[in-house]
């Protein structure tokens, strides 16, 4: 508990935003997968900061280095050790919040639960952390190479892609600064970005993920269920404020004559209401999710607060941030279903006699 | 992992719906608390069927027995067993479904990854499972008397409660048989429940979930926050297809200015789209989530399926089912919480030198 | 933790020697096993009190009765429930216990743990928790069938069995009360014990296990060594003091010019003083390990002890108790070695690509 | 599982003892400990190779770097992440070794388990895994300051230590190169040693280890019993074939009337057989355990052996190794007491309301 995740590929991480660095274990991770370094580095580049205009301009390597577990090229079995250097620890920007608390964030919180904080840049509460989890998630990826995950920016404030995810051209989700494969969209959001970030405020948005050639068989069916872990994962990135899957909260209102999915004879289903889940278990489908992510509470204005005497103070953001956290936040939604899916695919192995 | 739920007071469950019984062991349960066995009786009567004109009309006592842990009324600190008889195993209601999926149900889900299936009832996919969660959720109640529980259920189909929870008078929950503390919404929502069964079709809805008195810090802020560790919970309840807390959805359609949350000089703060958790971890401030429950797959029609030869069948449900669920998913979902909430109380007596 | 044992295939067991039943939760056992309830019965029957003149005169019928996860005979993948009613529950024997600490029991250590216990019979700390492991047992060993687990006693006092294990004929383990296949070593070890028993006191001895045909590679080779696996689950067992396998405390004096195994051309070895295991993974040599067991606690004479208001005070044991104990832990050991071995047998599917 | 150690305080440890850093993540350690660093370096320059002419002449500074989880001189609870880099990468030394499997060691096993192995230096087989436990025993060691925990050398081939340990001055334990408190033994057991170094053989050994202070109510009484958690951490340790505590394997000899310790009015016992725990929980008593250590598996001697294509072929031993391991093996058992002491100790304030 507390710093790990997964049941049978567990990674278990370690970091403050401004230490020396962050990183983790990953453990359980099969013997003889030929690892492709480079592509993991990728993963990482896309969720780092500085890459566009419209997220932060902090510059972060984000460098990660391979400590065990892979040999000539390839996972032994035994527990793969990472570590990213935080090379870029602009302290002085958080000094002047050392015992203030700044409002939405963790601050007061953390303080309270441990009666002690590493106040720079949030600390542990940073989402600095979820590099770790692109890391591991960029090796599951490879992992169950053959299920093919997709994120996106769906949303961004109240600009939604007005299309089912069907009619998406997944490739086009890199090619613009927001990751929305909607181009038409894109370029909305980003105005929309652009503008807000003029402002010294921030935005919340959503972020859709559709995962295609899933086994069938994958989850388990009481507390495991394969969405269940889905969102608990989802909901464990920062800022995020819901998780729904297939018909989600709209499935709230419509009848079963309606919602039911008819099979095909074989043992496809006409319409996928279900969003490729049935008992908590992948019947095949194609699995959607849509994830709900708050605006950044950091802002470039002035906001009353308190700081760790109870004493009114004002707060007004420095440092460098993103104005909106759903482009940036688009590989780590894919990295932490790529290691929910990983563990239940390795999990499946002893299922059967 | 399988079976189990929670962290250091674990549930871990078994049963069939059409098998002998269904029970479980509490583990990690601290030793000397004086347990009210009525009161946790009187939860396993909220969820039971047949309690009101609008839920499914089996008639199942289920009476829990209590076989170890507790001696003389008290906690022994000891794993705590507990069995609910199945008495009312109308088998017979279900035999015509040895081997047809019913359309969004789990049987072809279950088939394809076992290989092997207890067909009568649903089996363990069956949502009698629950029954075992009141138990251990009453228990986890008794844990933490010292905070407030309040599910209630927010919508049916398109009816909504129209006002904030603040105007609620909890007390009323019960006073309805669909378990909505707003009276005027409760008349509507029942109306439209009865017009759905007599058409032999199912609704789905919302439960909100309150707690009050929530101490500061419970919750681990990496991979076991507050909110993460409630949605699995509440993604793990049968039909439930979204989870929300605080703003929720909502909140990616809004501004970093105008959803934090400011401080007063006591730490409370003015507004709480934060839904009383921050980074993961209680502050103090009302909890608050949403939970979407999809229609009940078994409706009164004819349908369309395939059986496990994959050829084309119809079904027509028959036995008693539930027209809504959300009646009585509310002490489910309160009963979930209580074993979220309880878990990290016990977990923070830890978490300080 | 607290009432559980295994990674992937689990129990969690509960129960009190004066309760209304044990019994356990079977989690993680794969579907589609063909389950022989005689067989388990039987092993029951092995452990079970009242089978011969030197272990304890109670009659407990320990009948097993599974509730849930085997259906039409075989194992559906779901959690396996099961119940051991405690039918003959002469609480009277222990009522003049209530408030006395035995010596070297657990009765004053439960007392200060949890302020609370269960004095009937030693509650929890009853060695008829061992049943349910004899039921998880039983079943891991139809799982794991091709590997041959054989236990027998191998002293009692200071009569040991003289003879190397080769030498030994296992088929003949069950042919005398005391399950020492040495027939000659058996005859004294059941006439010391009877004399022992006679005089109203206990008398220790060691259980040494055997495990052919194990498959190379089971066992994870830092914290999860298999022989670190089977020493914790044979330090489970009630009066269990020590454990070693392949050279053990033997080995401890030796030279490593004389302690190492050479190999022979196949990858077997010449000696095997290593006891089938070299670096927490089985070679697919033979394993071995001894198990010590001290005295039984209760024993039929005066002794001085106290009470819980700390006032010497004198005991006799009363009850019918065991005067050794090994005859009847030699199918716990079995069982547990079996769970241990099962567990890692599927844990071993998920370490390869 | 895999490489993981503890409930509560969990050790999770990585690094091949040739690769760039082995290392780990200590999560669940309470906020708010004052952390002495010297100390916990001092630790692991007792387990240093290169201390002595009696080990392993390696030269490796084993240098202890923090990167999280520690600030401002005191642990913040969240997870404290450390790295020892390997600075003495003689690979050459083991190059020889490459597909060749060295008798008694873990590379046929290994390459049998994954079908791949880091052939250098044993890879994640070697002992070099221990100086992680170190470092986390070293601050468990910290959280429970109260408790004082001895390891000493008790054996070195058939040379014992032949007084009971309460003669004994643990102040002297240091004072020699083999780390036995008796001075006398410890000359005749570094003469021993010298002895066998020069003829290119090794010896085995025995650690025992005496706790002192130790609370009542230690240790969960099922599957977690104190005696059988230590006994597993022992049985990790690499070259380790027995564990026994209190009367161990000369208890299984013993009779009840004779093993029995008889209480005092307070609670403390007249003997103490039991090695101061009662049903898996400690009652106050000291605890003394034992620990058996075959001699190194390499040698400075020609033998048979086979390689990875199963032909025959001749090793002898090159690098630097140790001729006994027990005297770097007391920190190792201290700091393994150590964690599981501190994980119980912290579990403990959980166990009643």
């Amino acid at each position: 508990m507390f710093n790990s995740f997964g049941n049978l590929l567990r990674l278990t991480s370690f970091g403050e935003s401004h230490g020396t660095a962050i990183g983790g274990v990953i453990d359980g991770f099969p013997a003889g997968l030929k690892v492709d370094l480079e592509a993991i580095q990728q993963e990482l580049d896309r969720r780092k900061p500085g890459q566009s205009k419209i997220v932060t301009q902090r510059k972060e390597p984000d460098t990660v280095e391979f400590l065990s577990g892979i040999f000539e090229g390839k996972t032994t079995g035994t527990s793969i050790g990472f570590m990213i250097k935080n090379t870029n620890q602009k302290s002085k920007d958080y000094n002047h919040n050392t015992n203030i608390y700044r409002p939405s964030h963790a601050d007061y919180t953390y303080d309270k639960k441990y009666g002690v904080r590493d106040y720079r840049g949030g600390g542990r509460s940073s989402a600095r952390e979820t590099a770790n989890w692109v890391v591991a998630g960029a090796l599951a990826k490879q992992l169950i190479a053959h299920i093919n995950i997709n994120a996106f920016t769906s949303s961004v404030g109240d600009i939604f892609i007005d299309k089912p995810y069907q009619d998406l051209d997944f490739s086009k989700t890199e090619s613009n600064a927001v990751r929305c494969p909607d181009t038409v969209s894109a370029e909305k959001m980003i105005a929309k970005i652009t503008e807000i970030k003029k402002a010294g405020d921030t935005i919340g948005g959503t972020v859709t993920c559709v995962i295609k050639n899933v086994p069938v068989g994958l989850g388990e069916p009481i507390f495991n269920k394969l969405h269940a872990e889905l969102g608990k994962a989802m909901l464990s990135i920062n800022a995020v404020k819901g998780f729904e899957f297939g018909s989600g909260f709209c499935g709230a209102k419509m009848q079963g004559s309606e919602h039911n999915d008819i099979f095909n004879e074989d043992g496809t289903t006409q319409s996928n209401l279900s969003g490729g889940i049935q008992g908590g278990i992948s019947n095949g489908m194609d699995i959607y999710f849509r994830v709900a992510f708050k605006p950044v509470a950091t802002i470039m204005q002035n906001q009353q607060t308190i700081n760790s005497e109870g004493e009114l103070t004002e707060i007004h953001g420095k440092g460098r941030h993103d104005p909106c956290v759903v482009p940036r936040a688009v590989p780590i939604v894919e990295a932490l279903a790529a290691l929910v899916l990983a563990d239940f695919w390795l999990l499946n192995r002893t299922r059967t006699v």
